[in-house]
């Protein structure tokens, strides 16, 4: 292999360490928003999503989704079984920088089962999700299926990975029902804030860093230092979307609530993901920007329309996934979209309404068919052995229910468990004062 | 420096930074494993041990593992003095990546001390183990000594990290004796639960993420972008060793325990170390296959014959390092053996039982040198001062008695603590119901 | 672009993600360091305030330091709007560089605020921070201005980044005032722990982890693979400063206390940094082990003179910075001068006192510098609208002033907490005994 091959494969095979360093933060944003009694099942859970994500989409998914095939899927390569170009990045890197992209797709996915779903569903319904739903999406843009045909805008995956994860989630709210206690009998919403402010924050944090992997991977390799640009545009669209969801959030409620920036962040991110390598450095802080705020604004309408989604997936994936996916048709700069070679200028540079048209095609058609292929799967699931837990095993915890935790333990040596806090709070005031 | 080379340092500097944050993940997995009370000091000591490994390995180790010596060990190269091979990567980064995996073994190692040594032993022990335990046997393996002239295979270190750090540990948890409340007097043993599940995942998956750096990084190179093969097989050893684990213990207990879940992560990834370069992927997934469930039934087994080993250390990276060592003698396969040209092909491929003695020998003599000297050490170390905490120490703590952390402030804070929580319980459930 | 060049650019972008993973280590140290009821916010601040820098050092602190001006600052490159340079680093990637260098400044100066400001000042401050505080000294060093002409050595930003940083934070905790209960009626201090020491030794770590990025990264390339040799003398700082902070205060207290010896680790990597690239691995050793026992004492009498810098922020990187800045004119070796082509060699190599001056005089006029400004910005924002949260607020918390967070969901569903730890404790040891 020539150096810069070899060079290329070094940088994408760093981007997807980063990206499947998206897990941990996954893991520990969806912990941190969960009770604590649920806390190290959803932990565990995405230890297991990465398995069966790594297993299927070896043996299946990136078959379907880059194999030899036609229009609509792949249909050979199965077990990487594809033939060696000696000229590419080797394929092994390939599979692993996709299959991350994979993981992060189905960890969306997730959320929206987060809290009141059966251990055994995450298996049957990962394996599914990376073998067949993921990859027919992944193949249409990605694969030379029909909307690459179309010249479809999707630079690391707004549509492809997010919007398929979010509209996953919101099937899987739907199909699950809401949390007890989450609405009360007079049908309002009550706030379920998570157990730990700290996870979920650094999360956050951790899937920022690993999107650069994301993005900044996606160009597959290191020709000309424009995995540099894209790494720019995208550290700025998260910024934005960080300041401008503290914003919506305050003007709300009058705190800073910690879930909704780090939302926030994850939006712009979703957003940016698509437009990236199309958009100047201001169109992507307006993509950002528009993305943090609308993030909390859809959380809380579909909150009050009684979708419990307990980490706000359909909201900072699907809906900013897009937000994203439509902005290229905005956005898209005629000197990047002539770098990149696929499509066409945005509307704002006078590229007209063809673009927005392809991509609000690739958004409708992405969205019709993960919800319907989710729909049947897990319906499927239901009427087999039942999706949800018991109401006794939501109210004792999962870590009880599915992973024989004894919950004393968590908090066992906490000496002063027995002391009330008012005391300690009087005291603590008193020596001050 | 040429180009091709100067790309091989940044790879395996890069490798290095990943296994040294395995150094996280195990600080986050024990921590998690361990009561509340022991927690930061658990945490202290792997940062304490790592500046321990840094300082002695530069000193001694490195020279012992890589100086010119004789068949035994290395006599020269003292604190790195050693002549600069300007063909070569530069000796700062080799030390660096071969410092990275001392310090991983003596973490291991670390796993049998846990919940009740002393925090000087670390100190002592951490300091001769980096020092003369674990460079010798590198020596024999990967410095050109009697192993390696053997055509030993173990490409990253089953036996030379994990092994000697599986015994090491077992060693450890022998002396030590079990933990007060482990053992009914009927001599049966209780489950200890650990304090954090969300730490113990999370440790794992970290762990997990830095093993690209350790076995992908073993190439110290990238020619012919055959880490990206490396990393392919250990990603899905482990992926199908955090499936048979579930199933494993599942099978057992009807629970998917968290922490036999991570450890069947760990040790399938222990046991593809030494086979990740010579097998083939489906043969990956059974190395990891077989490691996952292994490691479950082996810790059980141990537990019930009075082994209190905390984290599993020596089932986890003992058991699967003999496992991962000895499975290259089946599965080698001749076009991989022919690339690295390191010993012969496996039994299943035709290669007769000679790589598989060559194996077992390997494991033989390696466990036995590790597990005298350690125990000598360790011994010595008991007579002089003591390797345990007092009773009264293990029942308030190590955070207490090592580190001078007030129990009171991990919780002081809450405010409900006073409030019975069948009380919280019944109230979220009334709410709902 | 040339291929060396497309390496020096991943190895550069590498670099900046591993300093940006440093924000997750300051967010998990700090947090850890402060009481529960504020620890969600402290890592919340610390997103915001990357979000913050990543927006503000992009529209003009970038050009503040880097744009053609004059000796004191740059007056062109708003918004990276510079000529490309095809020969260079791309200006993207050494933008998002140096920003995860202001943004570790600005996290540093958070120290001093710690537990009882205004959310809001942290953005107002940073905004300002990151493009008119920071910038001007990172002219004079990093931007061609008077003090790099006179020749003064820091490699990585020991007074560019840390000292600046540290004198912050004095300034803040002094305009703050000590947090309620800090002081006894008597002015005697009280140790305030900590809630979380994993988070405290983790964040460590991570920090530890970034600083390979920060240090070898500063080579800006990998030129002769002296990256390698700046990763070694940084690792074997940190490693002593572990040792020499834990015999500082073990000697001192009895007690290996973690804060403290996570703080040597820290104050021992913010002393290599300017020397790095300068010194030998043995003065890398001392300069280490002498900022890690330094960082325990100074902490231990700035606390008896009544400042309250609740994460010693001035003492580990404020004075270790001094330290480290001072260093290279006692420790600069004449090769490895030679090599950087910046300054003189050190006085124990005979190089005079000259470079001891020069020295000594970036840490004094950067000192006063960031003092004024820090001072002014601060002494205006307090007057306009108050510093500092009301009584009631900092005794209930920034999570729940600042956050809205109820302080129950923490521990809501602990089953225990209604069960006097005595009694736990009683029946944990009777098992045993």
């Amino acid at each position: 292999m020539s150096v810069p091959l070899l060079l290329d494969t070094v940088w994408v095979l760093l981007a997807a360490i980063l990206v499947i360093f998206m897990q941990v933060g996954f893991a520990l944003l969806e912990a941190g928003s969960a009770h604590l009694k649920h806390a190290g099942h959803i932990a565990c859970k995405q230890l297991i999503s990465f398995a069966v994500a790594s297993l299927f989409f070896w043996a299946f998914g990136y078959a379907v989704t880059f194999g030899a095939g036609n229009d609509w899927f792949g249909t050979s390569g199965w077990f990487l079984a594809l033939p060696d170009d000696k000229g590419k990045i080797p394929l092994e890197v390939l599979y692993l920088f996709q299959l991350s992209f994979a993981a992060v797709s189905l960890a969306i996915a997730w959320g929206g089962f987060a809290e009141r779903a059966k251990l055994i569903v995450y298996l049957l319904f990962g394996a599914l999700y990376t073998s067949i739903v993921y990859p027919v999406v992944g193949h249409w843009i990605w694969g030379g299926g029909w909307l690459s045909k179309l010249g479809a805008q999707d630079f690391a995956g707004s549509t492809v990975v997010h919007l398929q994860g979010g509209i996953a989630a919101l099937i899987a709210t739907l199909l699950l029902k809401p949390r007890i206690g989450k609405y009360g009998p007079d049908g309002k919403p009550k706030t379920m804030q998570g157990h730990n402010p700290v996870f979920i924050t650094v999360g956050a944090m951790i899937i920022w860093l690993g999107w650069f992997g994301f993005n900044a991977g996606s160009t597959l390799g290191t020709k000309d230092g424009f995995f540099g640009y894209v790494a720019l545009t995208t550290n700025l669209a998260a910024a934005a979307g960080v300041l401008s969801a503290w914003l919506a959030v305050y003007t709300m409620n009058k705190k800073a609530e910690i879930p909704s920036i780090a939302n926030g962040a994850l939006a712009a991110l979703v957003a940016i993901t698509a437009a990236c390598a199309f958009v100047e450095p201001w169109a992507a802080v307006v993509i950002g920007a528009v993305a943090g705020a609308m993030s909390v604004w859809t959380a809380a309408v579909l909150e009050r329309m009684g979708v419990d989604d307990p980490i706000g997936a359909f909201s900072v994936h699907g809906l900013a996934g897009v937000w994203g996916t439509l902005s290229t048709g905005f956005f898209a700069a005629p000197h990047l979209v002539e770098y990149t070679g696929i499509g066409r200028p945005g509307l704002f540079y006078g590229g007209g309404w063809t673009q927005l048209g392809v991509q609000a095609l690739s958004v409708l058609v992405a969205a019709v068919y993960v919800a319907v292929v989710s729909w049947a799967i897990m319906w499927v699931m239901d009427k087999l052995f039942g999706l949800r837990i018991s109401q006794e095993e939501e109210i004792k915890g999962l870590d009880w229910s599915e992973h024989g935790i004894e919950p004393e333990v968590v908090t066992q040596d906490a000496p002063t468990a027995g002391k009330p806090a008012a005391a300690l709070r009087a005291s603590a005031a008193g020596e001050a004062i």
